[in-house]
């Protein structure tokens, strides 16, 4: 039987539940790659910090012991962060190591670097967990969907930002204070920038677009909006819509070229994408071949993405038993045209404070419609003394049509504040 | 580049969709495994039939034209059916061929002679488009999902029987006028009883179970019960109980063996598996390292079947490439028990016909208590002229409880007709 030696670069929450899960399933592992998977070092900070896990490994804070040990095999990247992660992995693929890693930070802005090198020096370079925990979605683009020219790929991929918007859905709390329990509960970080600011969801896009588009995305090519204005109105409003507010990873290839953003959006309850809640992930993709497709599943914790991270570490090991690594790299073959921003087709809910008055709102409708805005849906309520609060449902619109009309809108004199304005996507 | 001949057996619906993609979708499949797949042959019952796709291939009748063809690397069946099928795939194997099929009734009857004869001769037995259409369910449990155990695997994967208990609840009508017009739209065959009676899906689970828990499952080890039984009126009451009706093929891996199982269930609109409408099929996989995991898509049809069947000629393609075929064959390392239904333990619901008389109710109620049956809930209507139906949900119970408490309940002469009896599935 083969002995597949790994060095595990990390050992915080993901690297904590990939020692668990070789610990664990040792015998079914073994059964499904006729190899034994040894973990003989894990690079930590301080080899003195106590472990909740434990093995027969050695504890190094020395790099090198793992990256020049000539026996080790499979290099796993398990720290997260740009630096030094990206220069230990080179270092790995140079040494002549493949590599697992869990790292999106990194693959959103050097994956293409990364994968040319693991392509030059014929060694496996595998990230399943960098995107959406547990949920193979890397793997479905990349050969089970490889049959189909990929349109659209609109993703819950951030944990954090789901389960604030869920939480203040289901219980009617402003966002503040919702986040303020999730960072006590362990759910959002003390700063939280990069979830609800979108960064997370942005870098995991740019991932997934890369794959499912065959042309490159980094992270600076993602259109991205945070989750931090959304407030418990706007949530109410959306369930007055029969909807619901998620944000949204989205990607399309269009005909004139690639739409990839990421933003709070309005969606209805009946999209597959609605009933995904809490710490959940799902991933909607359509091909020409398949049609609809979904994949659903935990996004984040130390065994979903170590099963992700396992799964890996059990394909690498069956190619590098069947000589057959760095089969698939990069396969970024076209360089299709980013669209910016104003060339986004949308609809648009746009939350206003008004004067409570005669013609106020055909007022409204005549400015909206010389920009060429027309409503969908329209709700009108009154708010205290003499002020109505009025939230109007567009149809698909260009962002050109929204700021022409929302600069004519708040020159109006009857118009108190425009407060809020939220992207809505259909089916 | 690689050039890639395959010979198709078969052109009929998935056949079609096969050409459809790889003629269509040709430059990008090209770019994604460097190697120009052609399609040099497909084997027709008749070749003088007009055709709706074409392309440089011959169309034969002679089956040996394809199987015996030196130049001919990977064999494509989509025929269906046991023979000549299997007499095919094991003379293109023999012969030295890599095979791609998508037939789930030879699957789930000679799949491990199938893979055992891939091994001996070192070719690839790729079948993702047997099980759930486009949807990459082998792919995830073979590949994706390989870190964990899987304790449980539940799927709506009939399209037919979804469609028929989805429109029979959207429609209130009753199941042979749904039936009825199921096959006016093609979407029951003449015959039904495949996919009514739960055989098509438990050819399906068969197959899922083996992957899953690595010990072989054949069709003749699934508990199948199909839905004509179903009627208009449970499904209303189990929409009553906030439920609804779906087919639902079971399988778990328990302490004391495997429990393989399809049959109609109640479960909770809440429950995964309950918004899976009309055609789509949906997957739904526990393992002890990602928690709950779903795949969702069309589970049938020309592209999506076509969809599967391509994508596994990619990866084949790729094997082939980086001689590495033969790298995954039949992973039953396990031989696990199979559990009997006596041992099955489960809710139930058991619609019930009486006298509306005073303490009918209360002596029922003994009755099931007798049998050690109680109630999570309970339905009483008035029918008609002084009778009465009633609805009970029981707590899970063992066959041999329900069996028992039957008997003494149809004894008791105030019940006048058990009208129905369907296994109720929590979340």
């Amino acid at each position: 039987m083969q002995e597949i030696q790994i060095g595990i670069l990390g050992l915080g929450t993901v690297g904590s539940g990939v020692i668990q899960i070789l610990t664990q399933n040792a015998e079914d592992i073994t059964n499904r790659t006729n190899s034994h998977i040894n973990i003989k070092k894990v690079l930590v900070r301080d080899i003195q910090t106590p472990r909740s896990v434990s093995g027969s490994f050695t504890l190094t804070d020395k790099p090198k012991d793992i990256l020049e040990d000539p026996d080790i095999d499979i290099v796993v990247e398990v720290m997260g962060g740009i630096e030094p992660a990206r220069t230990y992995i080179l270092e790995a693929l140079h040494q002549g190591k493949n590599v697992v890693t869990a790292n999106k930070d990194l693959l959103a802005l050097y994956g293409h670097e990364l994968l040319d090198v693991a392509k030059e020096v014929g060694k496996d370079l595998y990230f399943e967990a960098s995107v959406a925990g547990g949920i193979p979605i890397i793997a479905a683009l990349k050969q089970s969907l490889a049959a189909n020219r990929i349109s659209t790929v609109v993703g819950v991929i951030n944990g954090t930002t789901n389960y604030i918007l869920t939480a203040m859905a289901e219980q009617g709390r402003d966002y503040d204070e919702v986040l303020g329990e999730a960072q006590k509960l362990g759910y959002a970080e003390a700063d939280p920038s990069s979830d609800v600011d979108g960064l997370d969801a942005a870098r995991k896009l740019a991932i997934l677009s890369s794959i499912a588009f065959n042309s490159r995305v980094t992270i600076n090519d993602v259109h991205v909006d945070g989750i931090s204005r959304i407030t418990a109105d706007d949530i109410a409003y959306a369930s007055e819509l029969n909807s619901c507010i998620k944000l949204l990873a989205i990607a399309k290839h269009q005909q004139d070229g690639l739409e990839i953003r990421v933003h709070p959006a309005i969606i209805p309850k009946s999209h597959p994408l609605a009933s995904v809640g809490g710490v959940y992930n799902a991933i909607y993709v359509i091909g020409d071949a398949i049609g609809e497709t979904m994949f659903f599943g935990r996004g984040a914790g130390s065994l979903p993405t170590g099963s992700a991270v396992v799964s890996d570490i059990i394909q690498v090991t069956r190619n590098i038993e069947s000589k057959s690594t760095a089969t698939i790299n990069c396969t970024c073959y076209n360089d299709l045209p980013l669209k910016k921003s104003d060339n986004f087709n949308t609809a648009f809910y746009i939350r206003l404070r008004v004067k409570d008055e005669p013609r106020v709102l055909a007022t409204l409708a005549l400015l909206f419609a010389e920009a060429n805005v027309s409503f969908a849906s329209i709700i009108q309520k009154q708010k205290g003394n003499k002020e109505a609060e009025i939230v109007l449902l567009t149809h698909p619109i260009y962002e050109g049509q929204l700021r022409e009309a929302l600069e004519s809108v708040k020159a109006y004199s009857k118009v108190l504040a425009v407060n809020n304005v939220i992207r809505f996507e259909g089916n």
